[in-house]
């Protein structure tokens, strides 16, 4: 495997550069960590320990009590983000010259590694949404709350990282307009193309971006013959849903077993998995210049990975069904791989991942992508995962523990019109995939 | 209205009534009430007072904290079945003479109001399925264990009462063989149109059988044009589901605020909703022959119905978004109205169903379909809901609260390839539709 790449933004000189360096300006946070008991408007609850807002508001840190009789770790307890609100990440669509341009924001996180991201047009809180005036607050909301029929092209509520969120998701939504839509600073039209080439070049386009692209339709002509029909899929994955997978039960945080509590974290005895931290958070470009809450830090650097292959020309990824414990509804379709490898030291043999080691030893002619990206920074204190595409020989053996099928991205959009389908993580890769693939959806390279 | 039709099931004459007599004098339940503290193998937990069976088998009974925070009701606790186990419903299809059959069974169930009823080819739990051997001990199981690509119909988990169970699925399977069937004792193949004849003949054909049947694919040339384009509807269930619905809490049985435990039964101090009772059952045909459970018994007959109009000459019924105390995924879509009238007489005004009166004073030539059904008859005791399906001149301002749309049948069935959409009453009362529509989709009368 290559070199893992910078996880600074090199984001490319001219105009964008610019822009971005200037939204840079205005836009920022600066992050730093503070005891857990210096967090205001936020307490830990007297009877659980849990880590509340006084208002109840934003997201709760909980403990989260897991059963999977069935896996290699059979019993296991964790904190884990309980945050029910279901928000909005809107991407206004707009062509110009014939060609659809996506209107981009330059967003910093407090918990980006790299500063600035590019993110969709709107990420909303649902008070931010249902608020009658929620549109002087939010630019560009009225677009995506009443938007007119012809204009729709997605809505549907997704998952995020059901290792770390409890059952959350968000509401993906793209709007197409004809209307002249006022470019505020910070907001920049960009081609499909000119994101794509961005998803390559380091930790800029962030995770909500790359969600919401996923759920763009895919190109038109683009399916070709699939090696198992939708049908096939959607039984196999019955199945998997059908078994005993994980049952879950909210336990206080306090005396969560393998889990310490010190000055500055929620901590795993192990020193592994993710730290629950405290951070100040002071920004420039919001309303609230400054403001603390609770993060989690993971320890490590996940690989999430697709091994690709062509089945008589036409591009597959192997896709894993696993449920993990914040999933809605049991087993979704993520990556062929999804986690972090350190973590798997203080783990069963059993535990490890199938295809790591595959995906780990590629030599670097088989890979197609290689990125450090960054998930939800608003969340997430610098969790880095290294996303990659591996072409492999298949179809192969790869199907053989019923674990994993090989699907085509056409396959996989048309799961992602609805719920409860594709990860958030399998979703980054559909976007860095099509940042691949050219217009009729065949591989560039 | 109509006079409600009586409870029996007078199955027709002929051989099919033959059949049926023969069946239910071989298969029987026969039941009767015992004490809460005469279950055998069953016990109520020391601490948290459910009702838990010894082994941690079948279902367990709860209770639920229930807050509403948008809705009439804002807040209740309540008794619900707790039944983590996807069992399988499985329906046999082969072509006689050009025309498809189904393999129905005559099954009683201890609850069933009318006795014995037509049932799916399988009716199994998960552990049943997954045993190795388990096609010793459930007829047919081994067709729907690795069904051929060619056959796979349907493999679907669809939800059931969200009001009485806690996020049950069951997994709807429909395989077409070629291969001869040998047709056991009890068991007998059906076309469709005999099964729907049934189906407005009485309490005859089982929810089971209904839930499944409704999993069917529409007819070819049955589309139709309808009022929302798919999309449309999509984006406004995502609008439904994102909006604050229920948020739930197991909570012990013992203690629930607003019931009590007597001798006999978990009930609600106002008489209202439903019990909790145990019973004794001795059943023939069956491998066990005597064993006691505790059981759900509704108060009151329910209404189900579907508001029907015509769109461009296209039927259209008119769905509700609701979420229930049960649902995994807040709202699925259900009937026009769902309810148990009686119960409204203890709830705020607000809380009363929107077109009950509508559908309560429907003329009589405007009813299109009338039975009383039971649901499941394994858990449910004497649960009987009146199906009904009312023509009205539309579409009118039936949508304008945001709750309700207009969609077609080819909608509902595109939808059920997939869960979390179509609720079970839902699925019976398209069931009811399908037998009123000929093989293009329009209806006969």
């Amino acid at each position: 495997m290559t070199t893992p790449p910078v996880t600074t933004a090199p984001v490319a000189p001219g105009p964008l550069g610019r822009w971005f360096a200037e939204a840079g300006e205005r836009r920022y946070t600066r992050t730093r960590r503070i005891p857990l008991d210096a967090l205001e408007g936020w307490h830990t609850d007297a009877r659980t320990g849990d880590l509340v807002h006084d208002r109840g508001a934003f997201f709760t840190v909980r403990g989260l009590d897991v059963s999977a009789p069935e896996g290699p770790v059979p019993h296991w307890a964790q904190p884990i983000l309980d945050q029910p609100e279901t928000g909005v990440l809107g991407l206004l669509v707009r062509d110009f010259g014939g060609r659809p341009h996506v209107l981009a924001q330059a967003k910093p996180e407090p918990g980006n590694a790299g500063g600035l991201q590019l993110a969709p047009t709107v990420q909303a809180t649902r008070s931010n949404f249902t608020r009658a005036h929620g549109g002087r607050t939010v630019p560009y909301l009225r677009y995506f709350r009443d938007p007119p029929s012809r204009g729709l092209v997605a809505d549907v509520r997704q998952s995020e990282q059901g290792a770390w969120f409890y059952r959350k998701r968000n509401r993906n939504m793209i709007v197409r307009t004809t209307e002249d839509v006022e470019v505020l600073p910070g907001y920049r039209w960009m081609t499909l193309p000119r994101v794509h080439a961005l998803l390559g070049a380091g930790d800029v386009v962030n995770m909500d971006a790359r969600s919401v692209l996923a759920c763009l339709p895919p190109p038109p002509g683009s399916a070709g013959r699939a090696l198992h029909s939708g049908r096939e899929i959607l039984h196999w994955l019955t199945g998997v849903r059908s078994r005993a997978g994980l049952r879950t039960r909210p336990v206080p945080l306090r005396g969560l077993p393998g889990w310490h509590r010190t000055e500055h974290a929620v901590s795993h005895d192990s020193g592994r998995f993710f730290d629950v931290i405290a951070v100040e958070v002071r920004a420039g470009g919001r309303e609230v210049r400054r403001w603390t809450q609770p993060m989690l830090r993971p320890h490590g650097t996940g690989i999430v990975a697709f091994l690709l292959t062509r089945v008589d020309g036409v591009p597959h990824v192997l896709v894993h069904a696993a449920a993990e414990p914040g999933s809605v509804d049991e087993a979704e379709l993520t990556a062929t791989v999804c986690c972090t490898p350190e973590n798997y030291d203080v783990l069963p043999p059993g535990a490890r991942p199938r295809f790591l080691d595959e995906v780990l030893a590629a030599p670097p002619d088989r890979v197609l992508f290689d990125a450090l990206l960054s998930e939800e920074g608003g969340r997430f204190h610098h969790a880095l995962n290294r996303y990659l595409i591996v072409a492999v020989d298949g179809p192969g053996p790869y199907e053989d523990a019923g674990t994993h099928r090989w699907m085509t991205a056409h396959q996989l959009s048309a799961l992602l019109r609805h719920s409860h389908y594709v990860t958030v993580q399998a979703r980054t890769l559909l976007t860095c995939l099509r940042s691949l693939t050219g217009p009729d959806g065949t591989l560039e390279r």
